[in-house]
């Protein structure tokens, strides 16, 4: 065997991050492979949320957004999670939904390139949909074009009439991630202006903005983040860009000075302008102790974010992950995630290798023993797809051994024939 | 006297409501009249919350999108909201900001719109200048003109070339409440549409959203709805409209299938198609706790949404505290706020007599004695204003003697010349 539980346990016992699982409430008897859905509640949010509505709201009041600085809370937690994916202070802010600040954005990058006579915004297929339905949009208000390509394609469809590419640096569906550093230089080359979702990607893997000199960038509070559900998102404009364009969510927490009460509009200096209407202070606070969670790998990695010690074991997960698949499994799945770390995200996912159905159904058996991933159904070019999400902040090895064991048992037993793990769920 | 501290004593002995302030954690030794601002907590809300964050989204995870029916939250809570605004079930969805919804409506009636010729977005000068940014924006992308009119000028500015009539329907500085049934009529006879803002309407006076065959209208969770700092607000859209056009935040929870994950937007039936991206739980949770403060004045209107009942208790406090300030600060204030009943929200605001300055200080002094209200900042056309909000669920007569009596030692003490009441804060 190229791994055992006792393996498992080792890597465990020497992990330097090993603690760090501490900052988290994790249900018992479940093993949660879906933080790239859903993150894990941090141990500091039941506290700080209560404190935010019991004292801040119930006791302070409208008081608070002086006293307890609601007012800057996006730019106070934009300066966090900028650590996190390579961004200067003052350049994120974390605001609205992940939707919501795509369209803006955006609008905003394709104001820049209406002058230039470029039509095409360029994305991928298998982008994540709601970012191809903003886009689709955008593109039909604004007289583009979008031209959905196949990965495969990249850099060669970047021509002389493209104006923006739109691309989702991990994969929601396969784990597959994208080299931001060399697709922004080649978009650069054409002429065309870069517009990153992180969705999968903030908290998950190294992302370094300013040195990719991205141009725009937004991302998602409630994944990797542990922000809680429907955290607010984040907005990340290059500073060559933030004053320059107006986002068209133009309200009055993006103005220059919003208790002047103008009747016109005048944009704040730099990303502010990115913010819309009153924020949500409940759902910040949150998203802060969810932020505070992937800082806390800082210290392992001399400061700079917890990103590159958190990718370490992440890599170190996944591999495990893969490896005990593909030997307690043998010939049962295809690795749809691909094994080059330099191109694998957080996650790893699965398809049946006799491309048969069943995927459903063993996720929701899985589940039923606590190992929780979720689904992804196939249609015409892609299998459908079982997905685990490894999140280094609360996962360990024996994790993976446990996880894997379930999965063994629920192949031998058939569990996955039974009819109560083929109903179809509302949400998958 | 008019009315004596035992008078009022009375009134609140005799008031039917009195009981529902129960429903609120009011703070020690504060009088709040700021409620049109940021409502007050609901007693019920740090239980909700905390079982939100701790059962729904720390045990329950991902499942709880199934289990604790989150996937319908926006729906459930409009369903509610419905009750309040005039509107029926399924008319309504709570998501997003105030100013984001504004943009999706104001989108989809310019676009509804632009066969027509029609060019022309009119709206008041005086309107909260949030609203007035949204529909700058829009008119500039879409080639409409945003005119800007003083509210004499209505109905009569109604040509044939306007496309949308933009109002509040209670406006955020003066109180003055329009007719919202008769210059809805007079949009519709002028070929016009019309956009409603309740910001301060909602749970603040009665609204009949159907009965006045408005089109659109959108407001805030977090001022009489009680749902927090920034909650989420609300979209409502005559069923005549729903599903006839597309606003341009098209995220997947406004698609008809939004776990299909199909490349294309497809939008979803009435107004489920007003959603964007993944919704705020805990912020949803924390509005339905407002939302069920509102609901609770129903068995004192015979079960037709509360409104009724809490109306009456507003008129009688606002005109009590009009009496009282006349009386007992004679020649100090003149009334902004419409003294006519059917004119007037659920606030009064004063405007110093003298025109002098010191209005700001007042409302800081009055603020350091615990009777919170706010201080909005004149123009060319407006004086400076005092403004205090009078939400019937919370408060009581004696609140209103209590708030004159403060208000009548701060002038015969003169502290509002006191340096510290002098400073301006970040929020006003």
């Amino acid at each position: 065997m190229t791994m055992t539980l006792d393996d498992c346990r080792r890597l465990d016992a020497q992990d330097p991050l090993a603690a760090l699982r501490g900052r988290f409430i994790l249900p018992e008897g479940v093993i949660y492979l879906d933080g790239n859905s859903l993150g894990v509640l941090p141990s500091a949010a039941p506290a700080r949320i209560a404190e935010v509505v019991t004292q801040e709201w119930g006791e302070g009041l409208i008081r608070s957004w002086n006293t307890a600085r609601w007012i800057d809370l996006p730019q106070r937690l934009g300066d966090k999670l900028a650590r996190v994916i390579g961004a200067a202070p003052g350049e994120v802010v974390c605001t609205d939904g992940t939707s919501v600040n795509l369209y803006k954005v955006l609008f905003a990058a394709l104001s820049q390139m209406a002058p230039t006579g470029r039509r095409v915004v360029v994305s991928e297929r298998s982008n994540f949909p709601t970012d191809l339905y903003i886009a689709e949009s955008l593109c039909r208000e604004r007289g583009f074009t979008l031209k959905l390509i196949d990965e495969s394609e990249l850099p060669a469809v970047l021509d002389d009439q493209v104006a923006v590419l739109m691309l989702t640096h991990v994969n929601y569906r396969t784990g597959a991630m994208h080299d931001m550093k060399a697709l922004t230089a080649a978009a650069h080359a054409a002429g065309a202006l870069t517009v990153w979702d992180l969705a999968h990607s903030a908290g998950a893997v190294p992302v370094a903005l300013n040195d990719c000199e991205a141009d725009f960038a937004i991302g998602c509070g409630y994944k990797y983040l542990n922000g809680g559900p429907g955290a607010p998102a984040f907005v990340w404009v290059h500073a060559r860009h933030a004053s320059r364009f107006e986002q068209p969510l133009s309200g009055w927490f993006g103005h220059a000075a919003p208790f002047e009460f103008t009747p016109h509009y005048r944009p704040a200096p730099g990303v502010t302008r990115y913010l819309c209407g009153t924020q949500p202070i409940i759902a910040l606070s949150a998203l802060e102790c969810g932020l505070d969670t992937v800082l806390a790998a800082e210290p392992f990695d001399g400061g700079r974010g917890g990103m590159a010690a958190l990718r370490t074991k992440s890599l170190a997960l996944t591999d495990a992950f893969i490896a005990l698949v593909e030997e307690r499994c043998p010939g049962r799945f295809t690795l749809v995630t691909p094994r080059e770390h330099a191109r694998r995200g957080s996650q790893v996912c699965l398809a049946l290798a006799d491309k048969g159905p069943g995927a459903y159904a063993i996720v929701q058996a899985l589940i039923a023993r606590g190992v929780i991933g979720d689904f992804r159904a196939g249609d015409s070019q892609m299998p459908d797809i079982l997905r685990f999400g490894f999140t280094p902040l609360y996962l360990g090895f024996e994790d993976v051994w446990n996880a894997v064991e379930h999965l063994v048992q629920v192949l031998e037993h058939e569990e996955w024939k039974r009819p109560e793990f083929n109903q179809k769920l509302a949400v998958t």
